[in-house]
């Protein structure tokens, strides 16, 4: 699979300066020696390992030139791929783009999958794993802070984190090990309980790790949230207060596997993409139909509601029905317009009813009280672990899933000293530990698991 | 002007492997080095003349990584403009790109223009005007054949022929300042009429040009189609026949200043927008209100107007109705569903009404008679002139204006000949050719022109 030779466009389609057909294998200059022409260096296949030169892309069947281009040449192993790559700076339009690659194709390289050029990266040794799956999560980034996260473990940060730990269980194990080699009653009973003091340790750093990995995906995929209510209560007006006060910072992501652009807004470097709900009417006179009416899906799949009354409307018995079904959720209500009349009645009416529930007034057209949402917003990001933001964490859903086993395997090599098990079956466990934690870097992984890593790249990278 | 240092995201935007930001000026080296770090080469500056170096993108102010990046360093004057060009590749997201170009400007880089890049280039002697016009051609080409005519206008294919008829006409202008300098009855008036006759047959191919630029156009900005019929005489067949059958090389080209997608028809290599009519429909009794439902802007915005018959609705009132307005038009009568019934009743009833209509008879459901209906299209585009496909020719309508600017000029200079004008106001007018002739080429052509030109680009080129 390594042996032949890929390409493809690396560069979004659409129109730009420029455009990039990217080539990576044993034939790489081979194939574009065949397409292109440089005037003034005949010898550059001889003479050009690292860098560039500048020629024209020809069709060999009937030497017409086909684009001016800048060919980028490095020569394994000083690649991304550590293959030989070429590519090809072609002028950014569809059709010079499509004619090179059609070119490139024509000339013995086979269309990369998607993610197969960092994949290559991965199975050459060049980048692990977790720095890997990290690449789509740089061009994916939404907010700076999503991209520094996500830089952070390109680099190698979280390579390094889970590969100190792995160090940690196998210190342990080879302890373990020596026991079962060389059982000698006093040593073995406390270095048995040292060791199971030890584990514990790391089953609670491992499980910080997890917790904070909630805040992680949320810089990795985006914060659901939904503001619900009644309708003219100002659902629209806050929707637009937080969007034009960040406009600036606004950016579009178009979707992977769906053709609708997503807004987010960026609150304190958290990528929020905020629904709002059609205002919840009271029709007819049961109250249950106002429940149908809420466009459940949308609050169920959200993170947080925005549960929004104002001062005018007042709270009625349509907020009480809707708030009954979320009152266990992350949920925030907002009492807006507060400019024209106080919120006072309202916070006592609810808390009668209510306890403990975030309560935030505002007003979306005075711009009041704003800044104190989205603290309450961001807070439930950190739930107070503010230092998460310098530290690397955890991002990955796959990873997090890791960690959770590795913490199971921990649990029976605890279980298994305090039930007296033979060592020998407590070194498996521990060992388990040690291997599963290895599939986040991909020191220990099936190949199944690196096919559907890498399905869910882009064409290109 | 030329002296700051320009910047741009010069790949479309989107989500790919690769995206770059493209620093042009004197800064651009200065600029780099306060942002890239090399692990390596420390000395990058210093020593890299022309080639590629990996590293990081670094935001000064808090030394975090920002992104890994492969930077292109071309020094003047071996760049795209002449002048130092850095280009940072990084990953081709949203974020990660803006960050970086955020970065580059507070280094120092202003953002550029659209067009800037090329139109530095220009001014810098790199490429001439036609060349650097011909950039966007390239960049927007929508088939292959547009492509080759931008690339051969790249190369300086058109400029070669626009300096070799100066060079005519100004050897021709020699001459009549030679007979003005060294009057000589005898020489002058056999001289002079060899000069009439030469800017005769000059005139005669400059016409040709002009007549060919039609095709050019085409090429260059596709030709507008617009199929009109009642309902249910298979428009939408058609369009799906003509889609389907070049399902594989329809390409979508983003429109620059409006949100849609334009849909491109690749017909013989000419670049077809094929836009389908609502059906026109019979309501009430006046035959009148039927030809206000005809989107009318959009069949006189056409090209060719394919209007639809078939065998089973026949020809009606309402097709007369409509072809009344369109007969003057570039027009193709279609009729379709031959494969359930004959046309010859159509035909007839058609060629007593109208003379040398062109008929073409088909069904878009058996796919009968649609190469004839391409042929038909794609005649209309050469009338006759299939030569044209091999040679450079004029596509773009500012280098039309200029041509027939030219033979205005050298119709003055016959007139002038003729009505035996003094020989000075005569090669006023042959220097006045010559010279709007170089607007072309840009030798000589004002700086609002050139703006107005470069205007029209996309950022980053």
């Amino acid at each position: 699979m390594l042996e032949d030779t890929i390409a493809a466009i690396a560069t979004p389609l659409g129109e730009g300066g420029i455009g990039i057909v990217r080539i990576s294998g044993t034939e790489s200059i081979i194939i574009a020696e065949k397409i292109f022409r440089s005037l003034k260096e005949k010898d550059w296949v001889k003479n050009l390992n690292y860098g560039l030169i500048y020629g024209y892309i020809v069709d060999p069947f009937n030497n017409s030139i086909v684009d001016e281009v800048l060919l980028s040449v490095m020569r394994a192993p000083n690649s991304y791929t550590r293959e030989n790559i070429v590519e090809i700076n072609c002028h950014g339009g569809l059709v010079p783009l499509r004619k090179t690659f059609e070119l490139v194709l024509n000339s013995g390289a086979r269309t990369a999958e998607p993610g197969e050029f960092t994949k290559r990266a991965f199975l050459n040794g060049r980048l692990d794993l977790a720095q890997a799956e990290s690449v789509i999560d740089v061009i994916r980034a939404k907010t700076s802070d999503s991209l520094s996260l996500a830089v952070k473990q390109l680099e190698g940060k979280l390579s390094e984190k889970i590969s100190n730990m792995q160090d940690k269980l196998l210190y342990l194990l080879a302890h373990v090990e020596a026991v079962i080699d060389f059982p000698e009653e006093d040593i073995e009973a406390s270095t048995i309980e040292k060791i199971k003091a030890e584990i514990k340790d790391i089953i609670k750093e491992i499980n910080k790790w997890i917790e904070l990995a909630r805040a992680g995906k949320i810089y990795r995929e985006g914060l659901a949230v939904v503001i619900a209510g009644k309708p003219n209560v100002g659902k629209s007006s806050l929707l637009n207060a937080l969007l034009k006060e960040k406009r600036a910072i606004v950016t579009e992501i178009p979707g992977t596997t769906r053709d609708a652009i997503e807004e987010y807004i960026n609150i304190k470097g958290i990528p929020v993409k905020i629904t709002d709900t059609a205002g919840l009417r009271e029709t007819g006179d049961t109250v249950e139909k106002i429940g149908v009416q809420i466009s459940k899906e949308k609050i169920m799949g959200a993170d947080i509601i925005l549960y929004m009354l104002d001062v005018k409307n007042g709270f009625t018995d349509v907020d009480c029905y809707v708030l009954d079904e979320v009152i266990n959720r992350n949920l925030i209500v907002i009492i807006n317009k507060i400019d024209v009349g106080s919120g006072i009645e309202i916070i006592n009416n609810i808390s009668n009813k209510y306890e403990n529930l975030e309560i935030v007034q505002i007003s979306a057209l005075k711009d009041i009280g704003l800044d104190l949402l989205e603290d309450a917003i961001a807070s439930f990001v950190f739930s107070g672990n503010a230092a998460a933001s310098n530290e690397i964490i955890i991002s990955n859903t796959r990873h997090k899933s890791v960690l959770k086993r590795v913490v199971y395997n921990l649990q029976d090599v605890i279980e298994g000293i305090e039930n007296a098990m033979p060592l020998d079956i407590v070194s498996i466990d521990l060992r388990n530990a040690w291997e599963t934690l290895g599939e986040i870097t991909g020191s220990s992984v099936t190949e199944d698991i690196i096919d559907k890593i890498f399905k869910e790249f882009c064409i290109g990278k």
